[in-house]
């Protein structure tokens, strides 16, 4: 009984911690079959390759499934509390890598499902958040949450302003111009004020074509606006790293390198 | 008479003011009305939503009619200026809130201008005015209003290529290749410009390719200008705020609002 | 003759200059012409106004034809320098307003040259020049052409890939696919970067397909360099404008308000 | 066999630097010569241009080919490691510029690979790399280096983004409507995020435009962080620039590299 346990802690560490060989090995490996399995369902939906190499695909296809399935059962083996583990997003992602299949197998009709598959792709993160590439972005993640707030409020004026145009496009041009109804007219201004513009629906009337105009310069305007907001969250960001010192008293507020004295307190900052 | 004044001014404040209890639900209940009312004509126009749950989506109609026309009364009823409260902005959103039904009742061949309802949703402005949202985007709007001057020019720039671009691929590309006239010619370069390209007009001889070829790199150009402004003048409005007290000591640093001591002499900062 | 030349000098300070009553008139004078000339031309260009309003539109044509006419005779006789100013930027922006018309009398299947007439819009330029518009687009004028080198560097850039881009496309599609010839591709590749993509031509083979997918997201980080650049450009010059001290020594230069010695000579600074 | 050695000096020089006039005239012709036939084979693929001029451009075909053929040769003869060369990357360019045309002598049916000439304007790169342009530019280039680990991060991000839409719009639009297979899919996913949208493949069912919805609306906030990125890098390497000094007397402020004395206490400040 001990030895077990000590065999599942062990495990634990190999499958969950990154700081041993062991470790990182299994993270290297889980990395390989994750990308690997990415690769197998976007050649399987290509019926050119299917056709050619069915054998091959559908070999690695069973490997894979071999691969997650011992994986999936380590997991809930290892873990404590198991049912936290089986429900948590992570768990869920692990689940969904292979039951398609063993559903596919017993319901061949909804075989097209195993494409859910790829989004085992999503593990990825959880792999890398211990490694060094979180850390290039978390400057880049910390600015875009610090901007939230104007971001929403960002996106809340291009919803207005998708629902106003829509509504507007409905009226103007009409089901006979391509705008059915109003989430079509609205699904049009989201292609023109991202500036995508598949031409699929496009304006006939005159009055239609000046408003589109009106909506393609705004969008000008409007896209500068995110930018704007995250270079200079950036620039925040970056500047608040640089201020280094705390107060040795009251601890609140960050100082610059050349500040001497606490803006709070007044007492002396430690070089 | 005294009561009736004083159930007035409750009245008013439950309807304009957002700071009692009473106030806070009216605006819940407005907001969720509003939201309702708008999602109900998206809806409508869909024919197969219509066609399948008609009579659920007019009992709706019905009900925000009822609620928007005694909203519509009582505000009139409440506020003291009633013809300033009719001809202002928010006065006529809530009017053609309403409107349009009792129109089309009237004209029913007019029943399309229903749609009109969803322009209520500008209410929701004044609703968020006393929330907290417009606190956080003051800063976004402040740094659009002073990079107006600058936005006007860059809007006067922008115009000018358009109108001398739209004439000259008239005269480049004519009627038979879908630049009809001036105004179409216009809107294919406002299409171009802003990098929408919906592909409906598009260049068929070389000379006119060319010409495109040159406006989209200027586009390239163009759409750096705006961000640059946005995001230069977001720097600066942010920078004001920081900036507010001075060491009355040594006076050499800015010091930000909530400083309370100075960061390099230690002395106390005015208020 | 002292007489004529003191109406000539009046005359010139009226067309030239703008700082007297006068000059101020005959500006907004020639802004409303040039303005409804170009509207006039606009509307010209529509088949349906010109049938229904065919003889008001006529008038207005004679009308500025007229106006412009003397006016360019009148700046003629003012300035000293007639050739200089004949051939200067402005002077054939000037004739060009009227000369498309006598032409297109003399050759009337040359009447559709008449559009050459919308070009005097650019003489705005020159009004605005004197005006407080200009001021307030210094600045970004100031950071375009302080960016100037680098922004050339990057359309040399953009350049190179659209040739080398443009040759490969023409390899791997060739003629069959619209890609008819290099010029052609490189339309395209113009077309895909500037992410307008009108879909006219667009890649039908697996391996231009791919090109071009690298092709967009490339594009994607290429149009975040003349934005940085810019934006980058407009708070170094609007930082320089902060710098307010020169030295009264050396006087070359500028120096921040919190400068209290030169840092080139080292003598002391005047507040 | 000294003047031999002296003779392949010279020669070096001239080929290899250009601070001498003889190297200079040689950048100046090879410049020449490189865009020279450069327009000659996008000129050659127009057959209209073909058709008319096919001698000239055939012609000058021909001495392209025995300049470069000669500089390729001289290349080799005057350098030390001349495997080193050969394999280099500029070696390559130097061959590829001749090696098609003799290719397509021996097997007419691979003439198209001609084209492939059209990569010698690389060579350009290592002409410029002396000249005055690169520093101009090297400014960006360091900020577009500094900011490699985020644009990884992101480009990263947005390949992630690509995958699981692309595979998701597979599932939900399928071969009916466009979405082939997933690498399809794929290439719809990137012209969509990168706002080019051709057209050739859209959305046909209401949750593929939903989907599509978001993802444009995505797009947005995305193309805003390499923007970000890029303006704020541009922002710190030009901030590093200009710090270079400190006061050795008062240590408080960083002084540019123009600057000689203290700007705050007006000593001397070291080189």
């Amino acid at each position: 009984m001990e030895s077990l346990k000590k065999f599942k802690d062990k495990l634990h560490d190999i499958i969950f911690e990154t700081n041993t060989p062991a470790g990182k090995l299994f993270d290297i490996l889980l990395i390989v079959t994750i990308l690997g399995n990415s690769i197998l369902i976007i050649l399987e939906s290509v019926d050119v390759i299917k056709n050619s190499y069915g054998i091959v695909l559908n070999l690695f296809g069973w490997i894979f499934l071999v691969i997650f399935s011992i994986e999936y059962i380590l997991r809930i083996f290892v873990v404590k509390n198991k049912l936290a583990y089986v429900f948590s997003f992570f768990g869920l992602i692990d689940l969904f890598a292979v039951l398609p299949v063993y559903f596919g197998i017993l319901f061949p009709q909804l075989r097209f499902l195993v494409i859910i598959r790829v989004f085992r792709l999503l593990r990825l993160f959880s792999i890398f958040k211990m490694g060094r590439y979180i850390e290039e972005s978390s400057h880049l993640i910390r600015a875009l949450k610090s901007s939230k707030p104007k971001i929403l409020v960002f996106l809340f004026t291009i919803l207005f302003i998708i629902i106003i145009v829509g509504s507007m496009m409905y009226i103007i041009e009409g089901p006979e111009n391509g705008f059915t109804n109003i989430p079509e007219s609205m699904y049009w201004a989201i292609v023109t004020i991202s500036t995508v513009g598949y031409g699929d629906i496009s304006p006939q009337t005159s009055v239609g074509k000046l408003l589109s105009s009106l909506l393609m310069i705004t969008a000008y305007g409007i896209i500068a606006v995110p930018t704007g907001i995250i270079s200079h969250e950036l620039a925040i960001t970056s500047k608040n790293d640089e201020i280094a010192k705390t107060c040795p008293d009251c601890q609140t507020r960050p100082h610059s390198k050349d500040d001497v004295y606490c803006s709070k307190c007044g007492c002396l900052l430690d070089s």
